[in-house]
């Protein structure tokens, strides 16, 4: 691997540091930066939250969740303690301006650092926050800002949450995270694209039959039940991490990888969605809700019992075939899919050709599969492409399928980082080009919203599914229905 | 690995059945497909020479060479035994019309059996030997006739033997061998480009920069001065060879892949190819002739010394520049390279992509190698794709150049046959889709021999190279003044 380049001097100051995601993700990739040499050492690490630690409790606190959320191969005393050092611990109420004092005094002196105020908390306070930071001249022209997802839960709400932080930043200021976009395995999707040249042709409905993006959870619920009870697959996964690899895939070639013009053209992909009316929601939709079934052997209760409402009817499943409304796709369906306790731990986006106009080989018919591009990102990130070949042996030519790979972790000896510890170096750098744009947020929920309202109208609940299944039936019948199958990847 | 097909019963006689062909390649693989379950009970062998041995003789003689051209994992005694068991011999001098009886008495009695008379022998003899075959009676309607190149030294010579064979069988009986197609690899092209859809798209002079075939041997000319002082590279290698190769990699979708259309679709590229005025010989082609250097870090002698001839001007080593004059190819090249004593022993079809139109990676200029199918014919078969990938890591996206594999014997766990396996066994079904047509060894003559005059006129002897080099340096310029370079594969 190439060097990583050292980032300038900042102060990354985490709201909700003593939070689940800023253990178990943020400061575990910052620890790994730091290890790779790409902290200066003036860098400071504050997490900032109602936990009334001190630094050095906060510093105690640290050091036990990184002995769990790093790999013991990548955890040494040396850089821990290198690490450790560069943590502070404010206590403040994000929502009560009267509390900012400790924050101001430790950010107070380090003029010349770069500021990132990362939102690791519940959207509601992403307005305030910005407020007090305004109020307290924390944020200045310099300073980054972070934002989490959900940000909104429909169109209006998702447009008071930009407004409020855009009342404080500038859009380039703003960074909304989609870690999806971080993962090698979608960034490689740009390269393999736009750095190569035995894509391009074939990328367009002559060559291709439909694109598939799976999304499978093999976990439930589990603790997060209060947020997920008022968001659901469709506000938690698909608005979001779905759509954006569905730009990735379906954009024009943008005049420059590190620009605008990535976000313009992912814009361009989600005005393109065909538009959802209530007919359409209900002929291209389906919502399921596990039941009780098993997970990993194991009997597990239903989603109704694991937030405990018995009446829920909170999706936990979403199934939607979209259509991009523009030269280059009209007419070739993109169907996706994801869901919280299905049979595996899998996604990946699958390309699928068209089937050979003409079997011209003897006794080949139905023996060659269509072409399948499959970009894996979960549980390894690979590429991988399905083709036909000849088997080897005298006699006729018989058809095989094989595989043409392309296996990260075999090809570059050393495993992904992790999609954080990428984007938060980009937000360090200002490089907003893997992070949503406002317009593309609200694009997609606006495109969203139309299955949200088709729902209400139609007042049907979701279709229930055994825990550790593929899904509801219906959601089979979505895509048979077109002559397609659902591409069950491999097992994790 | 499906299992073989079990073929129709025959009397398979080799014309020079105790030469050097015959032991080195036939009768390994008929052993091979005797092993393999594929021949009946009733097939003989019948190896007919002037060597005067009898059948025990002949049986000894073969037991010792399948010891040397058989490996020993494939080789066992109950199939050896059974195989030998096959042998007969006969004495006849094929040029002596007197001499046949021998022939006649064991093959007659015989007339369910299909005949497959295989000329391993001199090409001279090609005509004495199908017009004894008639004199005697010995060819019928279900006889096949093979035919090892050279088929011919110029355009009239190979239509003199044409003519010769064609008094006798029809062009359907006749099986002109080029053993390149009975390549697994060969074969997988036709496969990959049609059996799979993503080739066809991108296969063409907008996707293409150019092709090339390299056809490097690292041995010198051997024990085959003789026969080499009156072909050179070119009648030996290149009208057959590397003209088919380019056929398949060039020619349009045929209907079938088992029926005339493969070789009216080869037909159609050679009657394409540009031809060649003196001035465009003088332009596009190079001949070269090894002199003294190293193989295998030894001393070698030149090829003068090793064919005892100090004026020799033959060619050893062959470059030209080729374009087919059809709308696919229209102004893509097609590179051929083949040569004798070279610095390793490497074929391969080489399919250049064109760059990229436009690098939109921050840096990547310069940085994204064309893309490269490379089909892999020596010393290992197998296919690779060099395409651009993302290398892993956080920081700018960083291009890298990666590879897909389709390694055939990690595949397919098993070494692919041998290319004669397969052909002879096509000869048996009366399988022509692999072997060549009259009409496209005259096409192929037509278009070099328009080189030969080239050569002729310019009385320019070949260049030098040292044994051991990839060539004469004229060959280098011949590419690099097209702004390419010649593709060095592995070294085996």
């Amino acid at each position: 691997m190439s060097p990583a380049t050292t980032v300038e001097p900042c102060d990354f100051v985490v709201f909700g540091g003593t939070g689940d995601l800023a253990v178990r993700k943020l400061l575990p990739a910052l620890y790994l930066r730091d290890r790779d040499g790409q902290l200066p050492a003036e860098t400071r690490v504050i997490g900032a939250s109602r936990a009334g630690l001190d630094t050095d409790g906060y510093r105690d606190k640290v050091r036990g969740e990184l002995a769990r959320f790093v790999s013991g191969d990548q955890l040494d005393s040396d850089t821990c303690e290198r690490f450790l050092n560069r943590l502070e611990y404010v206590t403040v109420d994000v929502a009560d301006s009267a509390d900012w004092a400790g924050l101001q005094d430790c950010l107070v002196d380090r003029e010349g650092a770069i500021r990132v105020f990362y939102l690791a908390c519940a959207p509601g306070l992403f307005g305030p926050i910005c407020e007090n930071l305004a109020l307290n001249g924390l944020a200045d022209a310099q300073s980054r800002v972070v934002l989490e997802k959900p940000i909104g839960h429909d169109l209006a709400s998702a447009r008071a949450v930009n407004d409020a932080v855009g009342a404080v930043f500038e859009e380039s200021q703003i960074f909304r995270i989609d870690h999806y976009l971080g993962k090698e395995s979608v960034q490689n999707l740009l390269v393999t694209r736009f750095a190569n040249t035995f894509l391009e042709p074939l990328w367009n409905s002559s060559s291709i039959d439909h694109v598939q993006i799976n999304v499978a959870e093999s976990l439930g619920v589990g603790s997060r039940g209060g947020y997920y009870e008022s968001a659901g697959a469709l506000r938690d996964m698909l608005q979001n991490h779905l759509l954006q690899m569905l730009c990735l895939v379906a954009m024009e070639p943008p005049t420059y990888v590190d620009r605008e013009t990535v976000r313009d053209e992912k814009l361009k992909v989600l005005q393109a969605l065909k538009p959802m009316s209530p007919q359409d929601v209900e002929r291209c939709t389906v919502a399921g809700q596990y039941g009780p079934g098993l997970a990993d052997g194991k009997a597990v209760p239903g989603y109704q019992d694991d937030v405990e409402n018995p009446d829920s009817t909170t999706e936990t499943f979403i199934a939607v075939k979209a259509e991009i409304q523009n030269w280059r796709w009209a007419g070739v369906p993109f169907y996706l899919r994801t869901g919280k306790r299905m049979d595996r731990r899998c996604s990946e986006i699958v390309v699928q050709f068209k089937p050979v106009p003409h079997p011209m080989f003897p006794g080949s018919e139905g023996h060659s599969e269509p072409n399948r591009l499959v970009i894996q990102l979960q549980p390894h990130e690979g590429m991988r492409l399905h083709m036909t070949a000849k088997e080897p042996g005298p006699g006729g030519i018989r058809l095989k399928p094989v595989s043409l790979d392309l296996n990260y972790i075999e090809t570059f000896k050393r495993p992904s980082p992790d999609a954080y510890e990428r984007l938060l170096m980009d937000v360090v750098r200002g490089n907003p080009t893997l992070f949503m744009r406002r317009d593309e947020v609200e694009a997609a929920w606006e495109w969203v919203e139309q299955i949200l309202v088709g729902w209400q109208k139609s007042e049907r609940a979701p279709r229930r599914y055994p825990a550790g299944t593929n899904g509801p039936t219906d959601a089979t019948t979505l895509i048979e229905r077109d002559g397609r199958a659902w591409h069950e990847g491999v097992t994790a």
